[in-house]
C-alpha cells in the first residue's frame, strides 16, 4: 500500500513483462530519465523457472509534457525496443467500477463507505442485481441501482442484457461482492475486462458452493476467503488475495459465516485496490503483485 | 463466539467471581440441575495466584419458570451460599447502547451495519457527538443524533449534559466509536456504568496521543488497536480486546492511519459483541474473557 | 495451553461424549464434588446439528485416594450411569512416543529439543526411520535409533517389523515428523493408537504429494501446515491443528519449503502438546479441542 | 525472503542512501549496465518527510571482472557521483558471527540448527556466555564455547575481555540470544559493529527486565517479541523485525514465558537472516528493510 498523497503529482505508472534479457531495469530507467521524467518506485520480479521478466514503474513524467503523449511513447519503446508487453496509466484515470450484488449486503456497504472515504480511486458506476435486496442501499448512497433478475432457464438473456448495461455505463471492472450467479465463460470473454469475485473460502480447498458449510463438515480449523480474477474455468482464476482466521469445534455454519463476513469485506477491498491502483500483473493462472 | 440461535429459547447467563473454594463447580451446576434448568456451557477460571475463581454459565432454566424468579433465585444462591460476586441476565435482554463519536466515521458505520445485520443483541438508543458531522448518517440510520458541543472550558458543563442525556436515554453502555475528547473521572463515576473505549495502539504502547504518529516515529513493524473499559486513567483501564497488523518503512503517517481503521473496526465490534454477550468479567485492570 | 505447574498436584482428566442429555454437567460435577475430590476445569461442548456433548473435565481426586480406584470408578460411574463413552488419565502417566523420521530433521529436532525442555508430558523412547540420515542425531540426544528400510515391494514386511518394534516398545503414540511413507490401513488398525501426522499444506487443499510444488503451481497467497491424526484414507483424518503463513510470488518452491519448516514445527508441536494433555476428543472425521 | 539458489552466481548487493534527487534509480541502474553487470533486483524507497532515498541492488557483475575492483569502482562511483552513503557486499563473503547467550538455550539450539540448514550465509565463529550452561550444547554442534564471566562490579573488566575476543575471532556481527547482561554503550561503540538483540516484547511496550511478568500484570491480549539492533540507549535501538501472539487470561507468566519462546525464536532469526541478506538500512532509529 502506498502513501496516499495529498497532493499529489500526476504520475505514470507501467506495468511490463515478458522475456528476461540483460538491461532490462537500466534501459526502462534510462529511458525515462533521459526524457527528463523522474521515477518514483520501480519494483522487477523474475520468474526463474519460466524465464519472465515483470516490472512495475511509477514515474513523474517531465514537466510541461502531456501525460498521453509520455504514455503513447513509453508503449511504442516497450514494445519496439524492450519486446515487452506493456500496460500504462496515469494517476488520473479513475476507471470506472460496477457492483455486481445479490442479497448479502456486508461487501456492498464496505466497498462503498471505502469509496467514499477516498480508499478507491475509481467511479463506481452502477450496481447491478439479480435481485432487488439492495435496491433502497444503493440509492441511499446516491448510486444507480439496476434490477436484471436472471429468470430460470433465461441466463443468456440476463446475461446479454448486464452486457448491454456495461457497454452503456462504459465499465472498465466489474466486482463481483458476494453476486451468486455465475458468470458464463461467454460472459467473460464478451465483457473483455476484469472481473473481480470473492469466494468465501480458503481456495483452492472448498471452490464451489456453500464452502462453509464443507468446512464446517471437514472441521478445518481455519476457514478463508479468496479475491480473484474470474474466469472461464469456476473459482480458478489467478488469486489477487486470500487470508484465514481461525475457528474451533464451538463455530457451527452460522458462526462461520459470520466471521467469514469481516475476511471478506477486507480480502475483497484489499484485492480491489490493488488493482485499481495497477498492481497487479496477471500472467498465467497467477498474479504478481506489487505492493 | 458462540453460534447466533435462530429460535433458541431464553436463556440465563451468569458471571461470578470470589474467592476459590473446593466443590464450586459442583455446587453452582448442582443448583441448577435440581431447580430443574439445564446447563448449556460452564466455563472457569482460576487466577492461581490470587486465589480468585472466575466463572460464567449459562443455563436454559425450568420449563415454566420465570426468568426474573431465577435470576433473583440464583443471585441469592451466589451470594449466600457461594459467597460470590454475581451477575444474572437474560438472553431477552437487549442492552441500551448509546454511540459517541466525533468526526471519523468508520467505526461509527460499522458498528451501525453489524447491528441491522443482527450482530450485537442490543438497542442503539442514541448518538452523541461534539461535532455535527455525522448527523446525516446518523438520521440516514433512523438514529437520533444529539449535538453536545464541548466548548474551550466547558467540559464540565458538557458532561452534565451527556450524563443528563444518558439518564433520559436510560443508557446501560457507553461505546466510544473514536469519540476525541477524554471523559473525565467525574463524568465515569457519576455514569456508573461501562464505557467502552477504542484506542489507535497496542496499549499499552503508544498510550495518550497521537498514536500513528507516535509508532511512525518510532518505526515500529506492526501497529495496533485495544478495545478497553474507559477507567479514571487515561488508556489504562481493563483491556478486552487487541489486535495488530504488519506494517513496513513504506507505511507513512497517512498510510497508517488507513490500515488502522480496519484493526479499530474489528477490534471495537469484538469487543461489544463480547460485552454484549456476558463474556468478559472484570477484575482490577484486568478481563477474564470466557469466549 | 495450560500453565505447566512446578509442584502441581496429580490430577486426573477425563474425556467424555455421547448423547446430549439435561443434567450431564451438574451431574458428573457432583460426583466428583461428592466423593471429595475438586474440580480445577470442565469444558464442554455441544453439538447442536448431532445431539453429542462433549466434556474435558480434569480434578484432584480426594486426599488419600489411589489414583487408579478414582479413575476406575469414575469410568464405571460415567459409561453405567452417564451411559457416557469416557477415557480417564492422570496426570502422572506419561505416554510412550516413538517418532517416525525419514530424511528431514526440523520436526525432529524441534520435537526433541522440546521435550527436553519440558514442554511435553511423555517418554520418547524410540526413534525409527527408513533412512540413516538422523542416526547420529538420535543419538546425540541419547535416543534409540532403529533402522527399519522398507524395501521396494516390501512394505508388507517392514510394516510387520514397525509393528513388533512398536510392540516392544510399549508405544502408546507414534508421531510421523515428516515420515516420508505412507502407513497402510493395515498398519494403523493393527497398532490401534494415535498416531500424528504433519502435513505440509492446509488441508483439504493439496492433499497428495508434493504439496509446496502444487501451491506454488497454483499461485496462492499463504501456505499452510496441518497436523492430523493418520487415517486408513490418506491426508483424511481428523484434524487437530492448522495454521498457515503469508508468500508472494518472489517465494520460489524452494523458499515455500523453507518458510513451511517453521510452519510444520509450530503446528506438529501444539497438536502433540494437546493431545498430551489430553485436550483432543476425536469424533468422526473431526476434532474437539478443550484448550 | 529471496529464493535460496543452490548454483547461484555471484552477486554483489549495494545498501545506498543519501538526499533524494531526480534521477538516482537510473543513474545507479545506468552505470552497472554500461559496465556489462545485470541487475537482479532494484529496490527503492523515498522518505517523502526527510527527503532521504534508500536503495537496494543486487547484480552479476560483467563476466570475467574482478568482484572486489567492481564493489570499489560502484562505491567510487556511488560516492562521488551519486553523493549516497553506500555499502557493498558481495555474496560470497560469509560474515563472522559470534552468538552470547546466558542460560536460556531455545534461540541458541534454533539459531545454530537453522545454520546448519543452510538458512544463514554466515559463519558461527564462536559462543560467549556469562555462565557454564550451554558450553556441552555448543560444543556437541563444534562450536568453540568462551566462558566470560561477568564478576559483579567486573563489568568494565568482563567487556574488555570480550572485545579482545571478539577483535581475535574478526567478529563481523553479534548476535545476542537471549544474553542476560546489558552491554555497555562503551562497549558498544568499541565493538562498532552490528549487534542483534532479541527482546521479549513488543517494544516500546514493556521494554526493561521481566517483560513477560509487566505484560501478565497489565492483562495484554497478545505478547511479542522485537529483534532490533542494540544501542547505547537500553531496550531503544531501531527495530528490525517484529510479531506477536494471542494470549488469554488463562495463560499465567510461566504459559507466557513459554509461548514467547517460539516469537522470541522466529523473530530472531528472521532479524538475523535479512541482516545477512543485506536487506536492512539503518537510519536514525528505524530501519527499512528490502525484503
Amino acid at each position: 500500500m502506498s502513501e496516499p498523497a495529498e497532493s499529489a503529482p500526476l504520475t505514470l505508472v507501467a506495468l511490463l513483462h515478458g522475456p528476461d534479457q540483460r538491461g532490462l531495469v537500466a534501459r526502462a530507467a534510462g529511458w525515462i530519465f533521459e526524457r527528463g521524467g523522474n521515477i518514483l518506485h520501480a519494483d522487477q520480479h523474475r520468474d526463474e523457472d519460466e524465464g519472465i521478466f515483470f516490472q512495475r514503474i511509477e514515474w513523474v513524467p517531465p514537466a510541461g509534457a502531456k501525460p498521453a503523449t509520455e504514455e503513447k511513447a513509453f508503449l511504442a519503446y516497450a514494445r519496439d525496443e524492450l519486446k515487452m508487453n506493456a500496460v500504462v496509466t496515469d494517476s488520473a484515470h479513475r476507471p470506472r467500477v460496477v457492483l455486481f450484488v445479490s442479497k448479502a449486503d456486508h461487501c456492498f456497504h464496505d466497498l462503498v463507505l471505502r469509496w467514499r472515504a477516498g480508499e478507491f480511486p475509481c467511479e463506481i458506476v452502477g450496481v447491478v442485481s439479480n435481485h432487488r435486496d439492495l435496491a433502497a442501499a444503493a440509492r441511499g448512497y446516491g448510486l444507480t441501482f439496476h434490477h436484471l433478475p436472471i429468470a430460470p432457464g433465461g441466463k443468456a438473456a440476463g446475461e446479454a442484457r448486464q452486457l448491454a448495461l456495461l457497454r452503456k455505463l462504459k465499465a472498465d471492472v466489474v466486482v463481483l461482492a458476494r453476486y451468486m450467479q455465475v458468470l458464463s465463460a461467454e460472459f467473460l470473454g464478451e465483457f473483455g475486462r476484469p472481473v473481480i469475485n470473492i469466494h468465501h473460502s480458503f481456495m483452492p480447498a472448498f471452490a464451489g458452493g456453500r464452502p462453509y458449510h464443507q468446512a464446517h463438515e471437514r472441521g478445518v480449523k481455519l476457514i478463508g476467503a479468496t479475491a480473484h480474477y474470474a474466469t472461464a474455468v469456476l473459482d480458478d482464476g489467478p488469486i489477487i488475495h486470500q487470508d484465514v482466521t481461525r475457528v474451533t469445534h464451538r463455530h457451527g455454519v452460522q458462526a462461520l459465516i459470520q466471521k467469514g463476513r469481516d475476511l471478506e469485506k477486507l480480502v475483497l477491498a484489499q484485492a480491489l485496490r490493488w488493482h485499481l491502483e495497477n498492481r497487479v500483473l496477471v500472467y498465467g493462472r497467477k498474479t504478481v503483485i506489487f505492493d
